[in-house]
């Protein structure tokens, strides 16, 4: 197979410090894009599995799953890109497009297991995905998202990821006008998913552990901010929820977010707590309440929550970082200091 | 308050034997339904709350929430029921009937709490409420149940609360033609599931710790039937199930079922466990499955379900007690030896 070269930035094993690399990308083939990366955003997974935190990595593993840039090739048979659109690659590179879940836009969910954008059995290429901490990617054109020109091209990459992992269970859990909708924690998931659950017209309350993250909440589009520590406040909300996104990926207590649910109402878990999550029988079976989780989001889904952000204009907060720098960047993530999102500026790549 | 005195049976503190008392029962007034008890199942939470499992139980306990019998007595403004009448009370015999649940039919989830059957606030008599290990029960009758004629009395008796109990969450989650369902346990709750799911049009899967019990499993409707036990049997229905009833009152293992689960399927419990239950965040995260409860159902419900379980003649497996032997009945309860259901032949009560 006809490759090329190019520069990435990657670890040689696990929890190795990330370093310049080379690495080979397909050549572009007729249903292919190749994207210039300007952008990629630093997913807190980027960091799980440079450590390995979840078993089975490969390595060198290039991260890397928030990408936005521009189109500098298309195959002959490409119809959805031109050369000099704005492009974006998420989580999802491919998938066995044939199963019930494919067809039915949940590629996360493919039966044959979903292609990720790194780290993952390459299809096409055989070896292993790398990700978006390099120059450029060659993705099939359905896996390629169109990226709104209004938007700020670095804000917008984290939507790729983070943006579609909280707009996904919003809608599946139909979100909108009427519906109080809680969010747990302000992190690169949940600062997005308070701007989004506003922007859909819902009633949104915050709960974090900080008091001092109030006003930002309420900045953000919270129309209120709970001490979750606090027993007081937080019975005010007893039974009064319909959804709780729970972004959190520490070990936490579930039941005392169960109680706040109304009738029907869930909780959809986005974050990855590490131990197990305890729950006891009657938090669930008092109001026929659930505890969910919920998975990114399909091609499909992914480029109407883009189009959804740039009619409200949501992107994410971030902080733009070079390539050079991302192991320090690495390190802030893992105390929680970043507000709300570390994104590469690319250019620091050819430099 | 005018009242009448009955034999009942019942517990004078916590874990004390059953006996012989008598109990004050309301006048019958305008709204009001007085039946004979004639049959009243025992349901393994009474067991629980005469022995105060859950804390705050009041005694003296009068237990008994599968009662059916005849009309003896009606109000003046009655018009649902006439004396003679075939008829039944279940777990709630009031609710606050203006909130929002009340007025949708979901009474169990009342939001100035559902006056239940036995040791409960009584909304009318003050005091708390006495259950069915009793001769008679005054009960307005929007919270009494017409019992098909053509059900066997004894055995249409345990319908009330395991009847419900399971047939709710199948309609809620849209168990029928073309679903898989799973049903975890044979018990009182699990018999009865397997039968009104298959009603419903399911392919029903049963799972269980005993290899012994695949044959009931069948004869009690199931198409298939699973070693628990055996993770080789338990591999060939991965991602397989729409829907799981989780009927365990013990320590399980929910993420084994977790990912039984097709995407966006849901174990659902409707057993007691008395620990936490554990879940693992990607047995959630991957497939958007969901851990949910359901508790009882709505009188509306219940009524629908008694005409199902009519036409389709489904009744609970019972062993017919006497009165007088309940304390036996409770010990072999407790040591899961009855099939399915115990119910108490109320005529022994008079003798």
């Amino acid at each position: 197979m006809e490759t090329k070269t190019i520069k990435a930035f990657g670890a040689e094993a696990a929890k190795a410090p990330l370093q310049e690399m080379t690495i080979q990308r397909r050549a572009v083939a007729a249903h292919d894009v190749e994207i210039e990366i300007l952008f990629c955003g630093i997913c807190h997974s980027d960091l799980h599995q440079v450590h390995d935190d979840f078993g089975g990595a490969n390595f060198p593993m290039v991260p890397g799953h928030e990408m936005v840039g521009r189109v500098i090739a298309v195959g002959n048979h490409v119809k959805k890109f031109k050369v000099g659109d704005l492009a974006g690659v998420g989580c999802i590179v491919d998938s066995c497009r044939e199963c019930e879940y494919c067809k039915g836009d949940l590629e996360m969910f493919c039966k044959e297991e979903t292609t990720m954008s790194f780290n993952s059995p390459d299809r096409r290429s055989g070896g292993f995905t790398y990700g978006g901490y390099s120059e450029s990617i060659v993705t099939d054109e359905n896996y390629v998202l169109h990226i709104p020109e209004s938007l700020d091209l670095a804000a917008a990459a984290p939507l790729l990821c983070a943006g579609i992992t909280v707009y996904s269970p919003f809608k599946h859990w139909n979100v909108g006008p009427g519906k109080k909708v809680g969010v747990l924690g302000i992190g690169g998931l949940g600062h997005v998913g308070i701007k989004i659950a506003k922007a859909l017209g819902a009633h949104v309350v915050v709960f974090t552990t900080s008091e001092k993250k109030f006003d930002d909440a309420k900045r953000l589009g919270a129309d209120e901010a709970v001490l979750s520590t606090d027993a007081n406040q937080m019975a005010k909300y007893h039974s009064s929820l319909d959804m709780i996104l729970d972004t959190v990926s520490a070990k936490h207590d579930i039941n005392v977010y169960l109680n706040l649910l109304r009738v029907d109402g869930t909780v959809v878990l986005v974050g990855l707590p590490p131990e197990q999550l305890q729950i006891g029988a009657f938090n669930v079976i008092k109001g026929r309440r659930s505890f969910s989780g919920s998975n990114i989001g399909g091609i499909a889904e992914t480029q109407e929550m883009l189009e959804f952000c740039a009619e409200h204009n949501i992107t994410a907060d971030i902080e733009l970082t070079k390539m050079q720098d991302i192991n320090e960047a690495y390190e802030r993530l893992e105390k929680g200091d970043v507000h709300y999102r570390f994104v590469i500026d690319m250019a620091s790549l050819k430099s």
